[in-house]
């Protein structure tokens, strides 16, 4: 398969560690695919808009956020490379997003639209299966997080964090990820501190 | 299908929603549930022990919560009929629990054991199908409550929540509630005190 472009590698890995695809299989899979380009700041997904794409981060990093009336912004979900993003009830139900998602950083994507998706899962029971796995590894993903957001304080927040996506926790601007972690920039900022401290 | 058990009616219309199975795909379906009859207060998953089965509810009503070191409490799901409840991150991964579920009134459940499900799942695609939209759904379910935790106030959340989910708002304890809600059974009873004073 030396004619496939380099951006579809990364996917090709990802895929083939879920379920075990030929090499048809994955043409059809990847044919499903196209590479999306994004710049630092730019929206792929809009409030009010339905979201059409499902998104598998080749390079760089996306934030997924709602805005609330007053302003205020809150992180739902980071992407970097190996990730997926979307704003998932908009895309699986095809109604109006009611998130953001944004480029943190210049971005190489690999877009899958929600018609192409169906065709694709109703072609084959494998390429099915690798949807559920997907659905079943987001429940698990989200469900962790409901759980450490309505049992741990802020600080044990930050721990569970740096400790289980240190490479996330190092690229993302710190009030995105304070608004993740359901806190203000000034307590992230105050618990960093004193982790610096305590090391030294 | 006159010889099946009535406990299994209301789990057809449910797959029957959903996928269009045969009456075959049905009955092979259906065989991989066992009934389960609980008492109020039994405990179907504890922490530290393995969740084997996902549970739909046939009768009764069901809480997922977790318990911290201080003894604090955190209600994680509810579960009336025609719903699914399971603790999903220790039942995908086969990992332990962190979470207790318990009943809350003497229930009837239908369980099908991890084993069980995966056998279904590679023995035709339907059933792969159903399992996919199960966890799309759960993941969007889970999106649309971890926005809603990180976005609306107290009194915003319970409002949402009795618009959602009236029928449990009704059964379910007022303190479950409220640690559902993320707040204190306190807090949840102004809010309740103050809609009765602003209706009369």
């Amino acid at each position: 398969m030396s004619d496939i472009p380099e951006e579809y590698l990364p996917l090709i890995a990802h895929v083939q560690k879920r379920v075990s695809f030929s090499d048809t299989e994955i043409r059809t899979f990847i044919e499903a695919f196209q590479v999306k380009k994004i710049k630092k700041r730019q929206f792929i997904i809009q409030p009010d808009f339905v979201a059409t794409h499902r998104n598998y981060v080749v390079k760089g990093a996306l934030r997924g956020y709602t805005v609330a009336d007053g302003g205020q912004e809150n992180t739902i979900q980071f992407a970097i490379e190996d990730w997926w993003i979307s704003d998932y009830n908009s895309y699986i139900y095809q109604k109006p997003a009611t998130m953001f998602v944004m480029a943190l950083e210049d971005s190489v994507l690999l877009q899958i639209d929600h018609r192409a998706e169906e065709q694709l899962k109703q072609s084959g029971q494998k390429f099915e299966t690798f949807f559920r796995i997907m659905g079943e590894r987001s429940t698990a993903y989200m469900q962790r997080r409901i759980i450490r957001n309505l049992t741990l304080n802020a600080e044990e927040r930050y721990e569970e964090f740096i400790k289980n996506y240190p490479l996330i926790a190092q690229r993302v601007p710190q009030y995105t990820l304070a608004s993740y972690l359901g806190m203000t920039t000034e307590s992230l900022s105050r618990i960093r501190n004193k982790r610096v401290h305590k090391k030294s």
